[in-house]
């Protein structure tokens, strides 16, 4: 009889696959309202890692971590007309506090570009105050109809950067540096995926911005998800909550903006992009435990050695657990790291001591064989290293493979049954795109024919990316 | 004619100085809700240092981040009485999402011991799952008639612990762990506040624990503010929500739980302690900016001097900013710095480089004094040193010297006008204790002859602390 595989096979039923994994490797559960989760430690260990990999690189590009409040006065969201449009319908509204029923009723956060305007038109007065670069960790709520642990939740944790510069171009140019050296560095070198970079159409744009860079990833289903945004809000905001400062040369102007943020929705797409039928694949750069030192049996000498073997890795830079556990069976604890996506394992039992063996189980490349345990920290490093390079590369020949080059919305439609399409957007156009969005497939992103982030729109050589999306 | 105050001084109006300092060293501003702040990117720089030195300890005991919903059904707060009746009052209450009128309406977390028992009652099975160790980084509401910024807010920011074990015994060692080796270990060597630890009488504990631990400070004022509390929570979650597990010998049972928690309060706690007034003075242990190395004039050999002394500052471990902003008055920039208390200014001119030397202004004792360039960083180091140490001494002196042992009411009322009073619980009693809340003075906490925390409120020698609070 064949073992009841761990969780539903990808092949057989994707969602069904995220959702046992989600499960099965304790990442989140569902939360008690419609739409809300809980994030469980391990999986909350995941968000941890990438917080500290981006907060890092957010503060290198000059930004400060900075909290504004959770309730927004219902008033101030109305006062940019594309962004109440946008948000009014996904509001959760409080009306009663401390037993009373409130004057005028607060919203619970669903993005704080007017609460934060509110005070940038405070704390700007001139143009020594610009550039000025918040960015806050917060929680956010927007009502979900069609809820999905991690991708579409009615609350979900993320950061979000605000800034008002003194011109239109340096507002541009941070837009595009966030994109690029805080969003898509850690995307493609700490979590491994192969995002691709382009601009929204309008269709698909913030509401309140003039132009949306977007970070897109192709899943292993080959779907779409939106991994991140970078807004150009141009002078929307600081027209709605005069947002203005004292020129070099004496005039009140005007800032110009831009808003950026990511969130948990990521760990969903690291479980989609690097996921297997036996569960997680944690990229090592990300992993909260990159390997675990397994002690099969609870023999003295055995549990001795696990410890020396972890704390050699320690020593080594590597995130190290040393599980001894022994009174659960070494095969459940086995699969269950395999479910969390540990990428190494070093297995020890008596009959290792004697040899001076381990056994090294490779998550990602999949596969176990015995090694000396004289060069153990060096064999793990070199392992973690090539693990690393192994996931980006399949997510890049998986993108790649299911990109299509078409020249109609009938290939168009037919490339996003399975994949991803590239059509030129001069063929396409608002028309196209409107067709496709009646059968569920979306332009992505714009890209240039280079790959590129374009200028424009309308910049020459143009590309759609259209699939269906998370 | 004198120069004016920058602040208004302790001594006219310590509320109000306290206000002043907030403002003029930017730390935070009262947010568009009643109640609600802004933490500004030096407030919250302060705080990002509290949770990082916090995190580590916390970890270090054990328990595991992780995240629950924001929002809880109305339902959740009423099965344990005692806690709904302590919470009520306070609730922030959705009543609209997406668009609709809620079935059942939602509050916004005011603590989460509810919605995390129903997850526990779910995760805990067996004895083999306990003890179960959570942590959570988290926003909360409990909706305020009198707010003040950090001290008391409709919305704050705090971490939340909350833990399951499987005997009485565990529970009671675990509360006061988190007590000694994570608070009072942070608050003493790390804020440099020296804390008193005790527990809670019946009228001051927490709603729906069997005991309550505290950390109570002394403020510059003589008033006392809790700085922390950790819950013995007995059964009576583990009953409201069925939290049970199959023990050793084969029976269900309840767990024993405990929940602990500090906030951005703690903020307000720095401040009050250790600022004077020439504004805030915070010890260097937290200090997210410990030296600043000013130049005077935007002179090229000037800068490229601070800049040398910076890198070499950042080389020695110290965490430093180089001040080169010359377009800004060096005054301006002086007096900046001394508000938001950084221990340490280099100052360097023109004429410092052609002696090798540099100004160090110590913020904490105060003064300043022409050092050689040479030896800078060991200098820097060891006043960052002295500085930790004056702050923890400075608050213990000032506790202990407007601490007075008394054996009546009246004595206690007395002393509690311009500090706390310590006397016999035996003498005092509830009654005693209701007459003292008459006048708005409490008992902060409740401690052994030896200072230590007592077994029990009916220990032999049992002292009460008593004074007035925040």
């Amino acid at each position: 009889m064949a073992k009841a595989p761990v969780l539903t096979p990808q092949a057989d039923d994707f969602p069904r696959w995220y959702q046992d994994l989600i499960n099965k490797a304790e990442l989140a559960d569902n939360g008690p309202v419609r739409g809300t989760m809980v994030i469980r430690p391990y999986g909350y260990s995941l968000w941890e890692r990438m917080q500290q990999e981006l907060d890092a690189r957010i503060k290198e590009a000059g930004a400060s971590n900075a909290y504004f409040p959770l309730f927004i006065p219902q008033s101030y969201l109305t006062r940019e007309a594309e962004h109440v449009e946008g948000f009014s319908p996904e509001l959760a509204v409080v009306t009663h506090g401390g037993g009373k029923e409130l004057e005028e009723p607060v919203v619970v956060r669903p993005t704080s570009e007017t609460i934060i305007n509110e005070y940038f038109s405070k704390w700007v007065q001139s143009y020594r105050d610009l550039p000025l670069l918040i960015n806050q960790w917060a929680n956010v709520v927007r009502w979900e109809m069609r809820p999905r642990v991690f991708l579409r939740t009615t609350e979900f944790l993320w950061q979000e950067g605000h800034t008002a510069h003194a011109t239109y171009e340096d507002a541009r140019d941070y837009a595009a540096r966030i994109l690029h050296e805080v969003y898509a560095d850690f995307m493609v070198e700490v979590l491994g995926i192969s995002v691709v970079l382009g601009r929204k159409t309008g269709r698909e744009r913030f509401a309140g911005a003039i132009n949306t860079l977007a970070l897109e990833g192709m899943m292993r289903d080959g779907k779409a998800l939106q991994m991140g945004t970078s807004h150009e809000l141009g002078q929307n905001f600081a027209r709605a909550f005069n947002t203005q400062y004292l020129s070099k040369d004496g005039r009140q102007e005007l800032v110009w903006q831009t808003s950026w943020g990511v969130s948990t929705r990521m760990v969903g797409g690291l479980i989609m992009s690097h996921g297997d039928d036996n569960g997680l694949r944690v990229p090592p750069r990300l992993a909260p435990v990159q390997a675990v030192v397994m002690a099969i049996k609870g023999d003295d000498a055995v549990i001795a050695k696990v410890r020396e073997i972890g704390d050699r890795l320690k020593a080594a830079g590597v995130r190290v657990v040393v599980d001894d556990r022994t009174d659960t069976p070494f095969g459940r604890r086995a699969v269950d790291w395999e479910l969390k996506g540990v990428p190494v394992r070093v297995e020890i039992g008596p009959r290792d001591l004697e040899g001076g063996t381990a056994m090294l189980a490779r998550r990602i490349p999949g596969g176990k064989e015995p090694v000396p345990v004289d060069g153990i920290a060096e064999l793990v490093t070199a392992a973690l290293e090539e693990d690393q390079a192994q996931l980006l590369r399949e997510s890049r020949e998986r993108r790649e493979a299911n990109t299509a080059d078409v020249s109609t919305i009938g290939e168009a439609l037919e490339a996003s049954s399975s994949g991803w399409a590239r059509i030129p957007w001069a063929d396409l156009g608002p028309e196209g795109e409107a067709k496709l969005a009646e059968e569920a497939v979306t332009v992505r992103c714009l890209v240039a024919p280079d790959g590129s982030v374009p200028d424009s729109e309308d910049a020459s050589g143009t590309l759609a990316v259209v699939g269906r999306a998370y």
